[in-house]
């Protein structure tokens, strides 16, 4: 891949500005812990790894730039800097994760002077960065081997290099796939209202010469009744202890649309997506994101003044429309209870 | 409603651009039967009943222009209009019926002058767009007796005023149920990527002052799960003899969903929409439209150069996922074969 999603740079975080993509390809170098957050806020980067792996380099940029006179007071501002994050998106499970592991790592250290433990946790985000990367690799194999021969695939939204720390979860399986000869199409859901398939699945596909045909949310049906998809990969920004599956919006209906024409339906996702102490999908929170991202385009409006408008930018598909679930420990398969624990038990 | 679809005035065919709507409601004075047919094919006009009314009127307009010198010449150059026509779009029934319609008058009236002909088959036009009116009010009162109380409704695409001469198939079934009090909420599909839910029913609706929520095509299926919709109600272009429905692309993906949540899915169309000549769903073409309608909007570029794109118009929904089809002559259950014969029947 020729774009980096993510990087620490000399206490900087650099972030590619997935906004501007595919028409300009801008990274954003951010100085303090509060742009970070804004920008994973503002969806410059997005993808539950991906915000994981920046909300990490955000801690650990902000643990530098803390002004404190006695590692009591470190930890304190610390844990502000974890609600900060914590804050800027409620779905996401790597985002909990991320801020879990950071504050794990400063109470593992209650010794180390203020300076020392930012390094410390410098380091840290830089190894997070490294385990999704192998973690996506370990996904791609895992995910590979579940297609049988030259396939064509679905996928909705982005779960590609940038989503992750780079190569993907969905689109890792892809291009494992891709190298070993076996992807002959892609078809990409456009997902509105962010266009995060039309933009950047897409554009990624297209810059690894991976075959990639483009489609609104609403054909995935027809091409699945055409005949024309054998299996659907897609990617989770949750995924609750039954095999529930927060994904974008619209996933669920790829996954009801899959059942009724026998397509399989997997989910690709790290183990740091799954969340054991979450029961069902009932209770996983859903945004609500501005109408505006569905009203404007370009500063162009699309609907009539005055209306209402709804944006959740989730659902929730049903573990019974799941036939496995691949992470970088293994494939889950039904029941999602035992086979989930166990994969994530094997990550730590 | 305070719009009119399209209107014959003084030798001119009248259209409201629906592509402007709703930012600019401009309507366009047609003068020759090719810009009628342009406009059909550029979607000026979209919708089959509509589209049908309007193709009996380029029909009419074009026989008033005629320059022969004798019947026959006259009826060869009449079967050439319908020609023009029957290319424009190849999907909605409506287009095809209306083509039949006013060449059977002609073969009926084989002693008329061209003049004289030529008037018949203008106040013809007049005659099917008042049907048209009619058979709307009709299937508002069918369908509004199928509702069980306040209900919220959730439609894909344009099924309404501006899909018809008036007051809409789907939305005409919305209108009546809310002049009963029976409507809580509307959810609108805003149906990607003409948008002619976001730009057409919720402009229509709000005008009305019916209640309207406008989503992306990838949130039914959340709409359905949370428990927000009692009853999917949509239009048709196109319904085979067994049943299958032909409808704007997306259509598919909402019956899925309606059937794995129990909520009732209702077809509303006019008997000139069913085609007993079409056995099933597998035989109806499917048009494909530009690229360019996904890719850009309002000169912005959304997705990478050189990616392919697929646009198909419509999809197929298996009539297995119909719960009830509404026609003006009455309500069809399944099975379909016998009940949808029995109700075109009884509309001639």
């Amino acid at each position: 891949m020729a774009f980096e999603t993510m990087a620490w740079n000399a206490g900087e975080v650099v972030l590619i500005d997935q906004r501007r993509l595919p028409g300009e390809e801008i990274y954003l170098r951010l100085k303090t812990a509060v742009e970070v957050a804004e920008a994973i806020r503002d969806m410059v980067v997005r993808g539950a790894p991906a915000i994981g792996v920046t909300a990490c380099m955000g801690l650990a940029l902000g643990a530098t730039q803390l002004e404190v006179k006695s590692r009591a007071e470190f930890n304190e501002r610390f844990a502000d800097l974890g609600r900060l994050f914590a804050a800027t998106r409620p779905t996401a499970r790597n985002l909990f994760w991320a801020v879990a592991r950071m504050q794990s790592l400063v109470a593992a250290h209650p010794d180390k002077a203020p300076g020392d433990m930012a390094a410390i946790l410098v380091a840290e985000g830089e190894r997070v960065k490294q385990e999704d990367l192998r973690a996506c690799h370990a996904m791609g194999r895992h995910g590979a081997a579940l297609l049988e021969g030259p396939s064509r695939i679905l996928t909705h939204c982005n779960a590609g290099g940038l989503a992750t720390a780079g190569y993907g979860t969905a689109l890792g399986i892809i291009r494992a796939a891709h190298a070993a000869g076996n992807i002959t199409m892609v078809y990409a859901d456009e997902t509105r209202p962010f266009l995060q398939g039309a933009r950047l699945t897409a554009w990624e596909l297209h810059r690894d010469l991976i075959p990639v045909t483009l489609i609104t949310d609403s054909m995935s049906g027809l091409m699945m009744r055409r005949g024309n998809v054998d299996a659907v990969v897609v990617g989770s920004d949750r995924i609750a202890a039954n095999g529930d599956v927060a994904n974008k919006i619209g996933t669920y209906l790829v996954a009801v649309a899959a059942r009724d024409n026998n397509i399989p339906f997997y989910v690709a996702a790290p183990t740091t997506t799954v969340d054991l102490d979450t029961p069902t999908g009932d209770t996983i929170p859903i945004e609500e994101r501005d109408p505006d991202e569905i009203t404007m385009m370009g500063g162009v409006r699309l609907a009539p003044e005055g209306i209402q408008v709804a944006n959740p930018a989730f659902d929730i598909t049903p573990a019974r429309l799941v036939t496995a679930i691949i992470t970088e420990t293994g494939v889950a398969r039904p029941p999602y209870t035992e086979s989930l624990a166990a994969l994530v038990a094997a990550a730590s």
